[in-house]
């Protein structure tokens, strides 16, 4: 049984890893020739917005899944005229846009940050006259890892950031002042199943995750639970997806749904019964959903730039260990570290030897 | 980084799959030119007593192991004039012979089922004579799943068991009443760190093993794991052993040893914090032992002759499924079913559940 992917980056990587087991061969497709995900799937060499190699790809897989929503939806329209794709098309269209993503929270009653959206320099003026400094303006399509998004602090920032973020269709949010950000994996079987992990806290650092910890609080948990079960219903969706929140002291408000497995729901391959991966396999293939049951004290690590040596890594209690292959550039998500620990206390303790050996790399 | 395998089969494939997250690659060497660890691996096709193929398959790896005892002592000891061999291969030459491996639970003060050596037919029937009916006679090397064995339950059976057996040297074993098999997988790093999983009962049918649930008997796992180190230490062993034991109503009666990842130990992959496998990883390289702690209620049944459906078997409450991707035939170990839930009574419910459905097939 074939499963495709188009993306060939490390998600492609750990769906292929947990397709392993199931006898599932994954296929990917993507225009780098060397890519980490190409070791262990079928590898296509192409750009995504190739249709015949598009084409070719589809024929003879089971289902048809992506590892990146920054891909033309045209390409996902046509995979979807030769097989199954998952998440539907339509989904990832709606995610693309961040205005139509915040109007998707409206209608169902969650809430977001306020916003205006802005296609001129005097629109973008217009809104954050209204909205007030500071403000966060971001590309309304694309960007991912704090990439397309200019911090407005003040009014000589106004200009500068019409000019960074390329002159495009713009959304404008009021700067949040959050308390911390929590982030939620769930998943929706294709008979409408929905499980959500554990969510966790998110830490940021210049708009990449650095680390994710896994918390257990059933009040923001049923509150979450809440929210992504509207949206996946309402959506029809099928698959795991993934859902940024700030917690503020006013509440939760949603900022950003990610169409696919995500990197905070790395720990789920060891921290939890079945990983987000293997559940989005099971998802999209009509398979029933794997528990979601966490198993231990858990946390996750991002390795940015740098990998720590497996010797360094592995003497860490509970320490698991994920490099993905890729050549180092500074910034770059090269790998991870899940800890799985028996007591709070250990995993604090774990998490902070993690976070400094990390940071001496 | 590389790692070399002599062997070709499920080990190497699950072995591939722990390497495969740590960024090492796995090579694997083998005579079958379709095999179910080549899709994951650097694939040498070449018989395992070939030494210009081991010479050459030896270069480049950090260090060499293997997925069975059944291979020449002279091809380890080949290939550890070029590189480092783990497990020892003096401890696998030890192990292939019944005789010297009853001989060392004998010298570590650790029971074993009552025996003799034969070496004719007449050796044969002394030892029969002295033991009484009934008795099992195995090849003194070789064979494993039950092959190489016969039951003598009367002196009729004499002469035919020699001659089924090849007229080979043979061990003669009193046969044991027990009450029910155990197995414990350990592994010891190379800084002498010695950690057990959970043990489990094993039940097999026709000598192979069909399903193992893990139990939870702190008196029986300290008996077995105090064993078990006396073993590994004595013998300076480095990776992961598998231990069979006899439980009967006098106590524990020392089976047989497996140097290498084993059967009774795949439940580990989903079930326990770190799996057999990467745990054998991490001790043949030098790195720190990863936690061997289980995560919940636990059991593992084989697919032999038959894999169900993916849907039917992860339609069963904590059901992981294994499918090696090899040819079916009658017997033949096609794959696994780990079980893992929150409570015994799951765990029951849901390995009556699997039993069912593998025996439908």
């Amino acid at each position: 049984m074939i499963v495709g992917v188009l993306g060939t980056g490390q998600l492609a990587r750990m769906l292929a890893w947990a397709a392993a087991p199931l006898g599932i061969t994954l296929r990917v497709i993507g225009p780098d020739a060397a890519t980490c995900a190409a070791q262990f799937s079928q590898h296509v060499v192409a750009d995504l917005g190739d249709a015949t190699a598009l084409s070719d790809f589809a024929r003879g897989t089971e289902v048809v899944t992506f590892e990146t929503e920054s891909i033309p939806v045209s390409s996902l329209q046509l995979v979807a005229q030769r097989t199954c794709v998952h998440p539907n098309p339509r989904v990832v269209e709606l995610f693309q846009d961040r205005v139509l993503e915040k109007r998707t929270f409206a209608k169902l009653g969650i809430p977001t940050v306020e916003y205006r959206s802005a296609r001129s320099l005097d629109e973008l003026r217009a809104a954050v006259n209204e909205l007030g400094y500071p403000v966060v303006v971001k590309c309304r399509k694309g960007g991912y890892d704090g990439k397309g998004q200019y911090r407005i602090g003040g009014p000589g920032d106004v200009e500068e950031a019409w000019a960074a973020l390329g002159e495009s269709e713009l959304v404008v949010e009021q700067f949040v002042s959050f308390v911390r950000e929590v982030a939620l994996i769930a998943v929706r079987s294709l008979s409408g199943d929905v499980r959500a992990y554990q969510a966790v806290e998110s830490v940021h650092e210049a708009g990449i995750l650095r680390h994710a910890v896994v918390i257990d609080e059933p009040r923001l948990q049923r509150q979450l639970e809440l929210f992504a079960t509207r949206v996946l219903e309402d959506l029809d969706y099928v698959g795991v997806v993934g859902f940024e929140f700030f917690e503020t002291e006013e509440g939760l408000l949603a900022n950003e749904v990610a169409p696919r497995v995500h990197n905070t729901g790395h720990w789920t391959i060891e921290g939890a019964a079945t990983s987000q991966f293997e559940n989005h396999l099971r998802a999209i293939l009509g398979l029933p959903l794997g528990t979601v049951r966490t198993l231990g004290h858990v946390a996750c690590i991002n390795y940015l730039g740098a990998v720590p040596s497996m010797e360094a890594a592995l003497g860490i209690v509970g320490a698991h260990h994920h490099d993905y292959g890729k050549s180092p550039k500074p910034g770059r998500k090269l790998g991870h570290m899940t800890l799985v620990c028996e007591t709070h206390d250990e995993l604090m303790r774990a998490l902070a030897e993690a976070r400094e050996l990390v940071e001496r790399l």
